[in-house]
């Protein structure tokens, strides 16, 4: 199994550039003064189709062969994934066939109809879904972000540390972390529904080698969170983002005087379902 | 009556520079292409204090002599003054007493006295209340924001044409440059609370000069200009700052081609009472 290093890291960001958006870092004074801390959050949310999960679609859709992708691409996604993949597929001018739960809310069916793919409805289940500061925290999912930061982070001059935040609801990450070999997402509930994905063995594999933390936080912490972030920065970030910052809120024996990095991982919110109508 | 001119302008900016954020400009290639237009958002919404008020309360105070100031400032504002002028007075440690109308949201009483800032309450009541890029949008309420881009435009070296929004519902700034004289605005529940208010003389007068257009919307073109920078934009805007959007979305004769500045002028947003919940 390869396991990705910084070098590849690098060709995946050449290969992308020219796609992406160079999204913005903010910060905030209120938060800053709250935590005792400098916070920097890094804002995919503004990210293309809404997501960080762009880069990683934009990158195979790129980097696969003519014969590859001759016959489109497809995907099994509900959320941010599938927006990505049907704009990646849409750039490199390929059809893309996108299946997804039917329980998926109308306006992401929408918004993946509108990049040009097809849509194909599945009955909702988990069993067939597959996905320099001082410390930096990232949501866990299926772990790749989590994964691929920690590699980002062993080729910085000075050691930063790399949290993964989770639903406590959906604590696989933690667990598996604890027992050293993945344990399956159980059927969960959370808000944070980018996060109810069980972890891929390269993301693991990475997690392991580079000694990645796991933080869990409850639901109603991701909540007040979210409307931390809404109220008070004026970002639409989507629950799966907020865990980051829920971490902070419910784990803050050692923020003080740090520099922390939190990546806002995307903004696809359905606002006819919001946690705190 | 001194009207400001661009010196005016430049002496506030350097007065303020180190206690304001410079606010980002964002772009979306979806409403770009919705509109066949080059549209450039200046996202006061991350001013602080939460909107572009802060700036006009942070160079008034600023600007005072000591003498003016040692007792306090004072304002009437149910909104984004109230906040903004409490901020600057924090800075300068002077006191500040906001009057607000009884039925101001908590958020908004909250913040204020976040501040460090003396909270009275009145009945509601609009009469004893003042406030205070080819096309640059703005939304118009007192006229301040609209008078002060008209003077910033007419210093460029092309000419700028300056649009001024408000809700037809509230159209006092419409009905006013129509007829050459201020027509106070008339009872309104506009969900753009930021712009229930009338045009001040000095507004007027340099709207009159800089021969300023009006343009107004309706309440639920604001919604749906609100609803679409939320989900597309990921930023939180309040409705008073949408009025620019939705005048695009509703005027939409002479957009094709341009570039059009617009500017979000605020994100303070009571998010349990939802235009679109």
């Amino acid at each position: 199994m390869h396991l990705p290093d910084i070098d590849d890291l690098r060709a995946a960001e050449t290969r992308i550039a020219a796609h992406t958006h160079r999204t913005p870092v903010l910060t905030s004074r209120t938060l800053d003064a709250r935590f005792g801390a400098e916070l920097y959050f890094k804002c995919e949310n503004f990210q293309r189709a809404g997501a960080f999960k762009f880069r990683g679609a934009c990158n195979a859709v790129l980097a696969a062969t003519d014969d590859e992708v001759c016959n489109g691409v497809a995907t099994h996604s509900s959320g941010n994934h599938a927006q990505a993949l049907s704009l990646a597929a849409q750039i490199r001018d390929v059809p893309a066939t996108i299946v997804m739960p039917s329980d998926a809310a109308q306006v992401k069916q929408r918004a993946v109809a509108g990049y040009g793919a097809r849509v194909v409805l599945c009955e909702p289940t988990l069993a067939s879904r597959e996905t320099t500061l001082d410390t930096i925290v990232t949501p866990v999912g299926g772990g790749g972000l989590l994964a691929g930061t920690a590699v980002a982070a062993s080729a910085t001059a000075e050691p930063v540390q790399v949290i993964g935040a989770e639903p406590e609801t959906a604590d696989d990450a933690y667990r598996s972390v604890a027992a050293g070999y993945i344990i399956p997402v159980e059927q969960t509930r959370t808000i944070a529904d980018g996060l109810r994905t069980s972890l891929g063995e390269r993301n693991f594999a990475l997690m392991q080698r580079h000694g990645v933390r796991i933080c869990t936080v409850s639901e109603t912490g991701i909540a007040a969170a979210m409307r931390l972030v809404w109220e008070r920065m004026k970002i639409v970030i989507e629950p799966s983002s907020a865990v980051t910052l829920a971490a902070l809120m419910e784990k803050r024996d050692d923020i003080p005087g740090q520099k922390i990095g939190l990546i806002f991982t995307g903004g696809n919110v359905d606002l006819d379902r919001l946690p705190f109508a």
